[in-house]
């Protein structure tokens, strides 16, 4: 009996699904912690709570390269990341190829701290994130266009 | 017997979630290509690796009108469809009523189009906008209301 | 029996769960409605279809501190609390304490209601709004890294 889609989730396809996306919190986390980190270093704060609890004198500041580059990064993970969240989730109940399935997570997340790193991190020339900025959104792309042809039926 | 919580779920209403959900994310992708494509046409790019990549002399530009117009509608999508992926799943474990929770799918996710549309590719006067904004932004808020009382108890 | 991993998640806690997102959710939608009404309180639009709706002379206006301030409030919340969703929902099928998994989605979310008010209603001095942002963070971080273990496996 399948009257119920969630009996076409792979447990083993769940596991790597579960285990890659945990890593990209946890990378989600760590440019949180980036941010804190570079503003500090640069003393650019957005909010007046913050400059005048550091000291008297220090000025909000909004248009510090280093600072707004992560921030770019962050935004990044959220327009991309999130969104594969839940197609990759809905592209497991679809019944793939686990191989498939599993490599295309795989390589998708591992592109993403790539794409962390070479954007906020280690500043490299293009086409550095774009390539591994190119590899979730196409997976992402192949993911969210095989569920809208399996459940259009 | 219906201990475990995941019963409730219609299997027919859960296609309709993963379809729309599917389409959305579809949508926020081709908003992600139409940035690309609107920085590309105005050369307004805010990375230095990016304007490097393109000519020696040009710039980083962070106020393009048309290009933050692109960017408010994507960050529009993030704070209204991202939410929605999760409370239309949780709304659905309530074991609603399977026609106006299937409306309530496809209404919001059809307005979200529009919204696209009319904010970042033909814009047109309000309240154009604010219509194709409030039908998602209610949807939301029903289900949600409808989350908190029954998982209330 | 327990081949399929949904069969770990425990009916109680997923209630606690889905209660506690979907108060969140309520928060989120919120704080969108705040904005707007700060926008029309500071009579601080992005677009140029608002401000020609509103009157012939309005200007666009991007900089308005309290505008800005919530809509830097909203961002957080994007950045901390849909990655909670996933990392909290993928953290109960861990088979976790349920106590210990409870409170922490309580606290949790209970500091980021706190969040959203000493950031974006009654600004506080720090350390207030770091320590209510600080709750969700070690809870994601605690929830994430306890599922890199589990799923590694």
């Amino acid at each position: 009996m399948t009257k119920f889609i969630f009996d076409n989730l792979d447990d083993e396809l769940f596991r790597t699904y579960a285990f890659w996306s945990a890593i990209l919190v946890v990378k989600m986390l760590a440019i949180t912690q980036w941010t804190s980190e570079m503003r500090g270093r640069k003393q650019a704060f957005h909010s007046i709570e913050d400059t005048s609890y550091k000291s008297a004198t220090l000025q909000p500041k909004f248009d510090d390269p280093d600072v707004e580059r992560v921030r770019r990064a962050h935004r990044n993970d959220l327009e991309n990341i999130l969104p594969f969240f839940l197609v990759a989730f809905l592209y497991l109940l679809t019944g793939p190829n686990p191989t498939i399935a599993a490599n295309l997570i795989r390589v998708a997340a591992l592109a993403r701290i790539c794409h962390s790193v070479v954007y906020a991190v280690y500043v490299l020339p293009q086409p550095a994130r774009f390539l591994s900025f190119a590899a979730m959104l196409l997976a992402n792309g192949y993911m969210a266009a095989s569920c809208v042809f399996y459940y259009c039926f």
